[in-house]
């Protein structure tokens, strides 16, 4: 191990870090028009130079900082899964549903909605990378959400239902952006347990 | 009727119309940063003074305009109400949660979406605007899908499977936002009003 350029990469990583963690703060907070690259790294409290040492345009920043806190969203699920695997099923079911969509109502939602919005009206480079992340995180999200229900996907109608299960969370998190509806939503989840009791728990047939 | 002053009228009125109507048309295309009064103004061939004299302020134009078009869709759902009255239930409902969804798929939800999330990082006062607009449009859209559904939200537990089905068919108008998703969309509300036909379809209870 080299004792120089150890630490300069560490530092490196570190201030990449930083900067990515300030890109979705600042998305979330100020939205698309008001998070420049000059705006990240001076809230990161690194050099504009340094910023795009680092990210060579504002795309690439923002794409990969969303990337970035998605990726962490997923090892919080595995750890998730980890933690609740002794748990029995329905209350096992309510942890997860919960935490599905938690997912949606943070920073990272509220700043991948900006950037969606963005490059629903922004320049079409912009459309094509964050279309190609959202399908990417898509597909890795209801992955694990199969997995964190172990839902069994070869029974009729259970692909559709964890689909829907994840487009209501979606719809949540989009009703959290301008109120606090943190009671509703847990009323809303609690009922939509139960409903997910009833589909998922339907025995799977023999020989399947 | 005076032949002179209703002309007139109507002729404000028009003009009032076509002002919101261009003003949907912008920010589902452009985004609020892309909307200025002059852009509407522009776009629906009136003079920038004329525009004024309608709407005060940009904030005043917007909300009218995504308030105009949310009153025009539930007009559309009470005549779908109508048609829909002779059917027999599950082919309705079916009709029915399509709609609903549908509600969350066009210019109306694309140009709510932008204002809602400019509304986030907004200034304060479009904020409470949209806030207040948002609460009730939601709670119109609740009363006609509770009223369509035919639910009977005395029943445990119904409120809150219209609140998630609402939630849902928002999430999926996001899912829409950047690509065409019609396919999983109505794969999704297949599955969804089979799973609906399970949970409205339990019997009333004896004295209720």
């Amino acid at each position: 191990m080299d004792a120089v350029t150890v630490p300069k990469q560490d530092r490196s990583r570190a201030t990449r870090r930083r900067l990515l963690e300030a890109a979705i703060a600042c998305l979330a907070e100020h939205g698309w028009a008001g998070s420049t690259v000059s705006v990240v790294a001076a809230r990161a409290g690194v050099s504009r130079g340094a910023a795009q040492h680092h990210f060579r345009t504002r795309d690439d920043l923002f794409t990969a900082a969303v990337e970035h806190v998605a990726e962490e969203r997923q090892a919080a699920l595995r750890t998730l899964m980890a933690a609740t695997s002794p748990l029995p099923g329905p209350a096992r079911r309510h942890v997860i549903v919960t935490e599905l969509v938690e997912l949606y109502t943070g920073p990272l939602f509220r700043a991948a909605l900006q950037l969606w919005v963005a490059a629903s009206h922004d320049h079409a480079q912009l459309r094509r990378r964050v279309v190609d992340l959202e399908a990417r995180v898509g597909r890795e999200t209801h992955r694990m959400a199969v997995e964190l229900l172990r839902a069994d996907e070869t029974a009729p109608g259970v692909r559709e239902t964890v689909q829907g299960l994840l487009d209501m969370a979606r719809g949540l998190g989009l009703a959290t952006l301008l109120t606090d509806d943190g009671a509703r939503r847990r009323r809303v989840v609690e009922q939509w347990v139960r409903i997910l009791d009833g589909v998922l728990d339907v025995p799977v047939r023999d020989g399947r």
